[in-house]
């Protein structure tokens, strides 16, 4: 195996093996990780990070797809990460719409990374933003990270974005709804794809309706726009770019660009620090200690903040 | 406002106003938290705690109802726990359709709680078990937790159940292909609801094809049932009640269900612990620390890695 300051060496140069290699070592929680880590992070922040999610169906391998195509044809070196949070369990990713991805297999210019899970509540809120951090490092200069669904784990990863594309497609009218209250908060430009079936007109409404009863915004506010599109012929495609690098002037003038990636790497450090804590607890775990005391609460002799307690102090001594 | 002794005794008795303080103390995180919980963990542990998940549409309240009215025909009382994950960030439940549970409101045998994720991830996990203590220990036989959807969140609260029943409804093969990968490894019992419609026997068909995919399974392993119901005219409910007693019964002749409770309670302290850790560094960055470590990472001078290093130290020594 090569040494990591080779591989980064390789990476910055464009090799796609090299990229490859660095993000199954920072995925796999692999000894070198630190050393990676620590290789990249004064080559990172270059790359405009945008997140897509949307619901199965919407057509966001497709959407991706057109993307990436137009941020070729402005030569920029691009890179995606597709996420699916959808398999808590099986640790495989369901990404067989994957293949759409095969017309940019070929470009130099382009990587694409697939990830799952890992099985376990916060794995990919963990693994996902050390993906993203090795393709930036290798010179992308956009990072589309796109993720199936809207819920919990969604919303986490579209906070480390730069800017939050929601996709909607007509006739999921139900699907709107279940997600309201979720997508309403995330996204800093819609897009209403399959723009040429029925209902298309009706959904961008009912979205449009839907941000209006949002919080009232301020003259120099961000209004999230509503492009329609056909991603499957790129109509409108052009369209999704100019609303994202409107959104990233707007953030530069305001100085949220900056705090945004301030916030990221807050929780980012956070999320490294509760997961190196909670496998302290699953050494102790394996220690006894735990089940000890979950024997004890089963059996009503203990409850489980005192058992905690007793938990963290063990934490604090080890 | 009443102490906590007097609190737990009126709930022993009977009184509903008394049991919902009682979850309110332990879902606010408020100071007699600790106490309240102190003064449960003898009282806990008697009650059979079935969880119920699927998506938007599928009739889970009405599924719930009936099974509150099967379970009182039976002379039990019962607790009902509605939590709604899909709300990430307003802190409100989506729950319109808990006007359906009125039927119950004025029976004194019946608690019926509604519950948000308050904002963040792991929020329900925490605050959920603590709510079905109280039902428990107030003198539930029989705990009904009802989740919206299938993601992460609700996989981790059907891992707190004794029982998971997973619903389903003909009509939205999408769901189940989106969903298939999480629902084939949660559910005890499976429910296709509105079994009147259109496409129920081909929905159970499709769903015993796929848990036949499933892992192989020896000659005294559970195999979970399928059982068709029309929720809404009461139709198929005592199968359902019927499939829930066998299931418990395979549990405790196996010792599965000691096994479940312990590995619940080892869950549960640990996400009490590191609930405090995850506070004791929400603490630190009021301190400005995690904030100067973010700026160090954002201009590309600290990796988060060692970022972290530097929390858990401080941690240690705070």
């Amino acid at each position: 195996m090569q040494d990591v300051p080779s591989l980064v060496a390789a990476a910055r140069e464009g090799r796609p093996r090299a990229v490859a290699r660095l993000i199954s070592l920072v995925e796999g929680a692999s000894p070198q990780l630190r050393e990676v880590m620590a290789a990249l992070a004064p080559l990172a922040g270059n790359a405009y990070v945008v997140g897509l999610t949307g619901s199965p169906g919407v057509g966001k391998s497709t959407s991706t797809s057109a993307l990436v195509s137009a941020y070729r044809r402005q030569g920029k070196r691009v890179g995606v990460l597709a996420v699916d949070p959808s398999s808590p369990f099986s640790g495989g990713a369901l990404l067989g719409d994957r293949v759409r991805m095969s017309d940019h297999a070929s470009d130099p210019g382009v990587y694409i990374r697939s990830m799952a899970t890992r099985g376990h509540l916060g794995g990919l809120a963990w693994a996902a933003p050390q993906a993203v951090r090795v393709l930036d490092a290798a010179g992308c200069d956009v990072v589309l990270v796109e993720t199936v669904g809207v819920g919990q784990s969604e919303v986490e990863i579209a906070s480390q974005a730069d800017t939050s594309v929601v996709l909607l497609a007509p006739g999921m009218g139900d699907g709107i709804q279940a997600a309201k209250a979720g997508i309403l908060e995330i996204g800093d430009v819609y897009v209403v794809n399959k723009a040429d079936r029925d209902g298309a007109d009706a959904t961008a409404r009912e979205l449009n309706h839907m941000l209006g009863l949002g919080e009232s915004r301020g003259p120099g506010d961000w209004r999230p726009p509503i492009v329609k599109t056909v991603a499957a012929r790129g109509e409108g495609i052009d369209e999704v770019v100019e609303a994202l690098e409107k959104h990233r002037a707007w953030m530069e003038e305001r100085g949220e660009l900056a705090a945004r990636r301030l916030a990221r790497a807050s929780r980012e450090v956070e999320t490294i620090a509760v997961t190196a804590l909670r496998e302290r607890i699953a050494d102790l775990h394996g220690d006894r200690r735990l089940g000890a005391l979950a024997e004890r609460i089963v059996s009503g002799d203990l409850d489980p903040y005192r058992a905690a307690d007793s938990l963290v102090e063990a934490l604090a001594e080890s």
